[in-house]
C-alpha cells in the first residue's frame, strides 16, 4: 500500500490547487473589469505571496535532496526530456528580461505606482531562476518520501504557473485590443475612446516608453514559458509514489544519417514566405480600408496554401504508418505522452471554436465582403489540418521507438551500410547532412546519384530525394540477412523524417503569426458585424491564447518525434 | 496490436465529436443571443439531426447485435450498474412527459410556430425510449468489431447528449432568470423590461398555460437524464476494444443487515428540514425587501447547519479509514470509477467559483446587509464540505468490497451472528430495517436493548444507534476463531453506513434546493452590486447547472458507496 499514491492526498492536493486558482481568477477577473474594489495590485499581492509559499517549498526540497545527496532516488526517464528544458530555460531567459523591463519601468514611474508593481516583478525573477534550476534538475523524480507535503508543494506550483499564465494572457489580450481600437480610431471607424495607459506621472529615466514596448515583444515568451514549467509540474506531480516499470527509452539524438531534403527546404520556404507575409499584413492592416481588405485576402491565400500541404504532408504520413503491418505499438504507461496528447486536442478546441464562428459568419454575413467566402475554406483548413495532424502526431509518439524486426540490428546494419558506401562515394549519398544543399547539388552531380536509378522519371526533382539515393548503392558490399527489409524500413524513416520536419516548419510559422500580432479574426470585419464586437472580442480573447499555444505545443512534439523516428 | 483499441480512431473520432459539440455551441449561443440571423428552430433543426442520425447509428448496432445473438460478447461489469440505469428510466420517463407537454404546446400554437418546434420534441421522443433500450441492454457491452464504425456512433451520441444537455441548461436557465426578474419588477425594484415569453397568437387548446408551466418542473429531469446518458455512453466509448481482466465486482445490493437508524433519521430530519425551508423562502423571497433578506438569512443560518453536519460526517469517515489499517485499496483499471471521480471535483469547481466570488464580494460590499457576513462562513464552508466528501467518495470507491482478513469468512460469520442475534431477540436488534423507526423504537423499549450497555451515558439519545446494540450481544453463539475482527468491521462498516446514508439524505437536500429554485446568489443582493447584474446573471447560469449536477452525482456516488460498504 505504500508504494501507492495515497489516493486521497491526490484528491485534497488537486482539490487546494484549485481553489488556489479559483480564488486568483476571481481576483484577475475583478481586477481587470476594476469591479469589487479589487485592483490589479491586489492580484499581483496574491501572485507574490503564492510565487513566495512556492519559493519557500522549492528551498526546503532542495535542503532536503542536498542533505542525502549520495541516496539514489528513481528517475522517470520519460519526464523533463532535454528539448523541453531547454526551451523553458530559453523561454525563462526571455521572461526575465521581461522582468528587467517591468523594474526599470517601475523605477522610472515609482512615485505614483504602488510598491505591488515593484514587487512583483522582483519576485518573480528569484521564481523563475529558482524554478528553473528546479526544474532543470529535478524534474525526473519520482518522489516516495513525504508524499503528502511534496504532492501539496507540487499542485501549488502547478497552479501558481498556470494563474502567472493567466496574468500573461490578460496583459498579452489587453495589449491586442488596444493595438486594435487604436488602429480603428486611426482609420475613423469607431467611437470608442482609446484608453489612455501609463500612469499619471513622468517618468525619471528616459528609457519608460522603450521598456513599455518592450513589455509586449516579451509576453508571448512569458506566456509559453508558464505553460512549459506548469506541464512539467504536472508530471512531477502525477509522478510522486508512482512504481516505474524500468524500461529506459531510448535517449533522443537529433539524427540526420539520412537524406531529408525536400521537407526542410519546403519549410524553409513556408518559413521565409511567413516573416514576409507577416511584415506586409503589419503594415498594410494599419493603412487604410482597401488595404486592410486586400491584406486579409493575402493572408487567405496563403494560408490555405500552406494548410492544404500541411493536412496533405501529415495524412501522407498516416498513410505510411498504414502501410507499415509489422509496427507495434506502445501502450506502457507514461504520463508525459499522455499529458502531450490531451493539450493537442484541448488546447485545438479553442481554434476549432474560432473557425466554426466564422463559418457560421461567413454564411449568415449580410453585405459579403471579397474575402468572406474565403474565409470559409480557411476555416475549414484548420479544422482538418488540426485533426489529422493531431491523429499524426498522437499516433508517432506512440510507436516503438525501434520498429519491427529491424530494431537494433537493423540500426548496425543501416550504419555498416552507410560507412560502406561512404567509403566509395566521399561526402555524398547516405552521409550527406540535411541543410548542405548547394554543396550536395554538386556533388550529386558530379558523382552521377541519379545515372543509376531504376526509375528514370523522378531524376527530374533536382534534389537528392531519399528515394533516389537508397536504391542505388550498386553493389552490396555486405551481403546481411534482411537487408531488403532495413531498406524499405530506412525509406519509410525517410519519409516520415521530411514530412515531421516540414510541419515543424510550418507549425513555427503559424505560431509566429498570432503570436506577433497577425489576427484576421478582428481584421476581417465580418464576425464582429455578426456576432457584435464585444462578444467577438471576448470570444478571440479567451480562445486565441490556446491557439498559439497549440502551435506551440504541436511543433515541441513535432521535433520530438522528428528526433525518434 | 489488433485486441488494443486503435489509436488513430480514439484520437480522429474524439476530435469528431468536439466538432459537432463546438458547432452545436456555436449555434446555440448565436440562437440565444439572436445573434447572426440564426434563430432558435436552426438549432432545434441541427439537434433533431443529430438524433436522427444516432438513432440511424443504434439500429444499425440493434440489426447487427441481433444477427449474432448466440454469440458471447465481453461484458464490462463496472459499467452501467443497475441503479444508474434505473436512474436513467426515471428521468428519462419525466423527460418523455416534457416532450408531450411541449408537443402539446406546439399543437395548441401551431399557427404560429415554427415546424421544427414539433419535430424536435417527436425526435426527442423517440431518441429517448431508444437510448433508454440501448443503454439498458448494451451499456456493459465491450466492442471488438467495427472498432471504428462503433467509435464514431458512440462518441456522436456522447456529444448529442451532451448538446441536449446544454439546450436543457439554457431553457432553465432562460426561465430562472425571467422569474427573477419578474420578481425584482414585481418589487418595484428593476427597470428592467421583462420579454413578453410564448407566441405571438392564441392557444387553440386550453391546456397551453399548464403545459407552459409544466415544461420548468421537468426540466431539471431533462438535464439529468441528459448526462446520466452521456457518461454511460462515454464510458461505453472508452470500453470500445478493451482487453478486460476478468475479475467481477461483487454484486451490490441493498443491505440493512445492520442497525443504521442515526445517519438516515438525521438525514431525514434535515431533508424534512429542507422543504419546509423551500417552501417558505420561495413565499418569502417574491414578497417585500424585509421579507427577502430574512429569507436569505435564514437560508443561510440553515445551509450553516447542515453544512457543519456534512463536514463532521465525512471527516468522521475519512478517519475510519485511517484507522482502519489493513484494508487494501483496490488501483484496478476501472473508466466508470475513474470518470465519477473526475465529475466530482470537476463539477465542484463550478460552486468554489461561486462560493470565491461571494466571498470576495462580502469582503468587498460597501453597503453591508445583516446577511452579507452571514455569506462568508456559507462560502468556506461549501468549499470544504465539498472538498472533504469529494475524497470520502473517492476514497471509499475505491476501497476493495470485501475488505482485509475477514472477506467472505468474515460477512458469512456476520450473517450467522446476526441470526443467532434475531432467534434470541425476534424482530429487534441486528435484523431491524432502517427506516421501520417507530416500530423499532418500541421494540427496543419493549425489549430493553439499551440496558445491558456498558456506558450508561449513552442510552439518553432514544434511538437504537449501533454503539449500543452491537457490543450487547452478551454469549458468543459461534466460537468462531477470529470474532473480534469481524466485530471491529461490522462496527466500521455500520458507521460508514450510517454516514454514507446521512450524506445521502442531505446531497438530495441540496439538490432539491436549487433545483427548484432557490438561488440566493440572485436574491441576496450582494454580488449582483459588486460585478454588475450582467456579469453576475452570466456567471451563475454557468456554474449553477454544474453545481446542480455535483449534489446529483455525489447522491449517485454516495448511494453505491452505501452498497459496497
Amino acid at each position: 500500500a505504500e508504494s501507492q499514491p495515497l489516493k486521497y492526498a491526490v484528491t485534497l492536493s488537486a482539490q487546494y490547487g484549485i481553489n488556489v486558482f479559483v480564488l486568483g481568477l476571481v481576483l484577475t477577473v475583478a481586477g481587470t473589469f476594476h469591479k469589487a474594489g479589487v485592483a490589479q495590485e491586489h492580484t499581483l499581492a496574491y501572485l507574490s505571496t503564492l510565487m513566495a509559499m512556492q519559493l519557500a517549498w522549492m528551498l526546503w526540497y532542495f535542503l532536503r535532496m542536498h542533505g542525502k545527496r549520495g541516496q539514489v532516488t528513481e528517475k522517470d526517464d520519460h519526464a523533463g526530456p532535454r528539448w523541453l528544458r531547454g526551451g523553458l530555460t530559453l523561454f525563462a531567459i526571455l521572461s526575465l528580461v521581461l522582468d528587467m523591463f517591468k523594474i526599470g519601468y517601475y523605477i522610472g514611474y515609482s512615485s505614483c505606482l504602488t510598491v505591488a508593481k515593484g514587487v512583483f516583478p522582483a519576485v518573480h525573477a528569484v521564481h523563475t531562476l529558482s524554478q528553473v534550476y528546479f526544474l532543470w534538475f529535478h524534474a525526473k523524480d519520482v518522489i516516495r518520501t513525504f508524499q503528502i507535503i511534496e504532492r501539496f508543494g507540487m499542485i501549488h506550483s502547478v497552479f501558481t504557473n498556470l494563474l502567472l499564465w493567466v496574468n500573461g494572457v490578460i496583459a498579452e489580450s489587453k495589449h491586442q485590443l488596444s493595438d486594435h481600437q487604436k488602429r480603428l480610431a486611426a482609420l475613423g471607424f469607431a467611437n470608442l475612446t482609446v484608453e489612455k495607459a501609463g500612469p499619471n506621472c513622468s517618468c525619471t529615466i528616459s528609457a519608460c516608453a522603450a521598456f513599455y514596448k518592450g513589455f509586449y515583444y516579451m509576453y508571448p515568451f512569458y506566456i509559453e514559458y508558464h505553460v512549459f514549467a506548469s506541464a512539467m509540474l504536472y508530471i512531477m506531480w502525477k509522478n510522486v509514489g508512482r512504481k516505474m516499470e524500468h524500461h529506459r527509452p531510448p535517449k533522443l539524438v537529433f539524427k540526420t544519417r539520412y537524406h531529408i531534403l525536400p521537407g526542410p527546404v519546403l519549410g524553409a520556404a513556408v518559413f521565409a514566405t511567413t516573416i514576409g507575409i507577416l511584415v506586409v499584413y503589419s503594415i498594410q492592416v494599419g493603412y487604410s480600408k482597401r488595404h486592410r481588405q486586400s491584406a486579409v485576402t493575402m493572408f487567405y491565400l496563403y494560408s490555405i496554401a500552406v494548410l492544404c500541404l500541411m493536412s496533405a504532408a501529415s495524412t501522407t504520413g498516416l498513410a505510411v504508418y498504414r502501410i507499415d503491418d509489422g509496427s507495434i505499438m506502445d501502450h506502457s504507461k507514461n504520463p508525459s505522452r499522455k499529458l502531450d496528447g490531451c493539450l493537442l486536442v484541448s488546447t485545438a478546441c479553442a481554434s476549432w471554436l474560432l473557425s466554426w464562428c466564422s463559418v457560421l459568419a461567413a454564411i449568415c454575413a449580410q453585405a459579403p465582403l471579397s474575402h468572406t467566402w474565403l474565409s470559409i475554406p480557411v476555416s475549414a483548413l484548420v479544422i482538418i489540418e488540426k485533426s489529422v495532424q493531431n491523429v499524426f502526431i498522437i499516433e508517432s509518439l506512440h510507436r516503438e521507438r525501434d520498429k519491427g524486426e529491424g530494431g537494433e540490428l537493423g540500426r548496425i546494419q543501416g550504419a555498416l551500410a552507410g560507412l560502406a558506401a561512404s567509403s566509395r562515394l566521399p561526402d555524398c549519398g547516405i552521409v550527406n547532412r540535411a541543410l548542405e544543399k548547394a554543396e550536395q547539388g554538386g556533388c550529386c552531380a558530379a558523382a552521377g546519384c541519379i545515372t543509376p536509378s531504376p526509375g528514370g522519371s523522378s531524376s527530374s526533382s533536382g534534389v537528392c530525394s531519399e528515394q533516389q539515393s537508397l536504391p542505388q548503392t550498386p553493389a552490396d558490399p555486405f551481403p546481411l540477412p534482411n537487408r531488403g527489409h532495413t531498406e524499405k524500413l530506412d525509406k519509410k524513416r525517410i519519409i516520415l523524417k521530411n514530412i515531421t520536419a516540414f510541419l515543424f516548419l510550418c507549425n513555427i510559422s503559424f505560431w509566429i503569426l498570432p503570436a506577433f500580432g497577425a489576427w484576421p479574426q478582428f481584421a476581417n470585419g465580418l464576425e464582429e458585424n455578426v456576432y457584435g464586437f464585444e462578444t467577438w472580442i471576448l470570444i478571440v480573447n479567451l480562445a486565441m491564447p490556446f491557439a498559439i499555444f497549440y502551435r506551440m505545443h504541436a511543433s515541441a512534439s513535432l521535433f520530438e518525434v522528428f528526433c525518434a523516428t
